[in-house]
């Protein structure tokens, strides 16, 4: 593969300086489009060490508008970052649509560093690389242009190119004993690089490969096709590329379903139920305390219809624990900041560090739920959250969280009960509103979502808790319990 | 000053029973109205070792609806937080308009922190006192209630309290060498306590002294004030409060002044400038690469009207950088989150980490210059905004910050040319909007208000350059030279 790229790919100096001028033109010209559009671009560089990725870079900031560029370095994770699963440093890190953000190996690293690389069984290996590549193909269904270089130097071009630079005293205390390695190990790292390449080379985000010996060939290669690939998603009719296949229409949900399957009778009597909150509450409490000390952390999400009772379960659950450790988050309207970005990075924003925990009032799933019954997300859109969600989750459950989802189910007759309640109730009328009437006539539609969802959803990692939620003593009873068994379950 | 709160108050269990529904319905019906408001609330606590303090955070969190509260326990900073000015960790947890954000010490445990305030002279405390009294009153003035609790034991009532603590198993855990320690170091800690409280004691920020030692008079105070405060000022018929003294009409400015003194007929030969820009960039190459090693960071302000060539300047110094160690930042109007902030917020969101730069093309001083001629800022808030970026700007600087800020000054006529320029090439077309044209008519407006700006805010710590402008390469090496000599007397 790399072969294709040890050719002897030069650009004659006339050349260039006759290219050039016009392509800094066209460049300026794309990122001033680009600034007004809801598109944005992530650059990856990867490639054999001595390859010149930043002065390509540093070329790239010369030539372009740098109030729209932002470059990444990344070295180690810091603190907050290592309190975090290991995707997350990225997810904060993505550039608002309008601008470009360039990032070096990145989420790459530990595929392409030998060290950690061969640690990882093969398996290891291709799970990583699976999920990268279906990170890269979110962002670009969400508007994100991802542009992969890898820039290549033949075995000897690098010895050359790593020698050059140790000789010259302006540029000598570049090479360090890692260079120097590298340049041993060559043949390994290509071995390990041709294979990540393939693997994660895609047609929502293929990989550049660049011949890097001639550096003027070099810059105007990466340059060319930053230009190009950006523009041509900007002339493109709609801003998301279409999806390679249109999304199946799902099978209608028809009774019995496992909602219509609940037994919305099911009830705690108010002895019992007092009895057995203290138990619980006291038993969360303590196990919230020893999170902290265990360096884990819990992710509740609850979800149900209006009126189904989520906040008063929410209630049960933070009385028990010291507000310093928890945290309760109501998903409403994103801000714009959010819609600058790919619709996740405000769920991956948001999650908590080590030792804390998170109580979600409505979460991600409002993509499948809302999103979908109101039209507000393509039907692509949606049918590919399913994926997205399941993978976002299952990264949190890698990085230690514990995560207890829980659906609270009621009847619509308990729905208007309680909506007529809140109606007359002083201090409820606040709770209901004109959109609580309008959503209720979509209740099949919502019914129809949440079956769907609640299949496609429940993961070995993150399963669903369906909460028989008519009575509120029972509900609140069973989420406290499913939050505090799974906490027991998970050995803090 | 605590013996007021050392006369026993106590609330009795029925009084506290009968009064606490009401209250809790109150603060739900208020934090309701906060919540569609501009308006935001801060709650620090503060208090002798044992008085309850996270009981009675708890109790909050339990009678109001935890979506709109966040507690941030703030344990050690992290290393990001080691990375930026001491300030930063609290102006990034600054809740969002709507919202109640609840702390403990925070900005005051410097001071009282008896270990920390011993080490500091009484001029250092004094200094960094009115600095906490200034950001406070800056945060009332953008339309934060700010609420502080002293939670007051006496001598006696803390010693059993902690002995109380310690005999009881369930709660033995929470008594460590700390505790025993404060329970040793009353009479100090009360004695540097009262001074802190005394001096940081303000009308837009008072101390509100509770004692401890009756849980449930404890409770109710604190949730009362809570409640009487925030509904008083989303009663108000303007949000923010009216400042204690309307602000005084500055003086015209009148010529001549420091800008219309400038020699701008200043201009460099093409030979000298290339060979001099070669020098300064080499020398600005070396020095940021210094930086980041040096754990120091530098950012650049560049202000100028329309078309006075900051771009220009902004590109030539960041050839020579690495485009790993800067970024370059366009100021423009804010998001709706950084709306939802005191205005400082998006800067303090900005600045940029140690071993870093920021160059900024416009900047904070967009406060005292577009936003007051146009009018988007009321005469009190630009004018307090001056000594709110002197405060701001110290506090980089303090933390090794090295702050560069240049003025580039063009007069009518070239402007003009400029414009016309830009109208007829055609890639400079998209620089040049109808606003440019309206901002030109008022460009007296803008030279006096750039004239007040230049003499309130240039400070030993971060002077103002005055950069002529006419000739662009006098003007763009004026910038590099700058930049270079005050990176070189930091003595990275």
């Amino acid at each position: 593969m790399f072969e294709t790229v040890e050719v002897g790919h030069v650009l004659e100096k006339q050349e260039y300086k006759r290219l050039v001028p016009d392509l800094r033109a066209d460049l300026l010209e794309m990122q001033r489009r680009l600034g007004r559009s809801s598109i944005s671009a992530v650059i990856l560089l990867g490639g054999v060490e001595g390859a010149g990725r930043s002065e390509t870079v540093n070329v790239l900031h010369k030539w372009m508008d740098a109030r729209g560029l932002e470059t990444h370095a990344m070295w180690g994770p810091s603190d907050e970052e290592q309190r975090h699963p290991p995707m997350w440093r990225y997810w904060r890190r993505l550039p608002p649509a309008g601008k470009i953000g360039v990032f070096f190996d990145s989420w790459y690293t530990p595929y392409l560093d030998l060290g950690r690389s061969n640690r990882m069984t093969s398996a290891e290996i291709e799970a990583g690389l699976a999920r990268v590549k279906a990170f890269e193909q979110t962002l670009a269904a969400e508007g994100v242009v991802v542009l992969k270089f890898w820039l290549h130097l033949s075995r000897k071009a690098q010895r050359q190119r790593i020698e050059g630079l140790a000789a010259d005293p302006d540029t000598a205390w570049r090479v360090t004993e890692r260079e120097r390695k590298c340049v041993k190990r060559y043949a390994a790292f290509c071995r390990v690089a041709k294979h990540v390449v393939r693997v994660t080379d895609s047609p929502e985000a293929p990989w550049h490969l660049v011949e890097a010996v001639d550096e003027r060939y070099r810059h105007y290669t990466v340059a060319r096709t930053v230009l190009d690939a950006i523009s041509a998603r900007l002339e493109a009719p709609s801003s998301p590329p279409p999806a390679a296949a249109p999304a199946q229409p799902l099978a209608p949900v028809v009774e019995p379903n496992l909602l219509s399957h609940l037994d919305l009778t099911k009830h705690l009597p108010k002895a019992r139920y007092k009895h057995e909150l203290h138990e619980y509450q006291h038993r969360l409490g303590l196990l919230t305390r020893r999170l902290r000390q265990s360096d884990r952390s819990l992710v509740v999400v609850l979800e149900g219809a209006d009126a189904s009772g989520k906040g008063g379960a929410i209630r049960r659950m933070t009385r028990a624990m010291d507000a310093r450790d928890y945290r309760v988050v109501s998903i409403a309207a994103p801000t714009d900041e959010e819609r600058a970005h790919p619709w996740l990075w405000r769920f991956w924003r948001g999650i908590p560090p080590r030792g804390s925990v998170t109580v979600y009032d409505r979460s991600w799933y409002g993509r499948v739920l809302v999103e979908r019954v109101e039209g507000f997300a393509t039907n692509d859109d949606w049918m590919r959250a399913y994926g997205e969600i399941n993978d976002f989750e299952e990264q949190l459950t890698e990085a230690g969280i514990v995560l207890v989802k829980c659906w609270l189910q009621i009847g619509p007759d308990e729905q208007l009960r309680r909506f007529r309640e809140r109606e007359t109730v002083k201090h409820k009328q606040y709770k209901i509103t004109e959109e609580d009437w309008r959503n209720r006539e979509k209740s099949n539609a919502y019914t129809a979502a949440a079956v769907d969802m609640i299949e496609r959803t429940s993961t070995e990692y993150a399963p669903w808790t369906l909460v028989e939620a008519e009575d509120k003593k029972y509900a609140r009873l069973k989420v406290l319990r499913t939050v505090v068994e799974r906490l027991s379950d998970a050995e803090l």
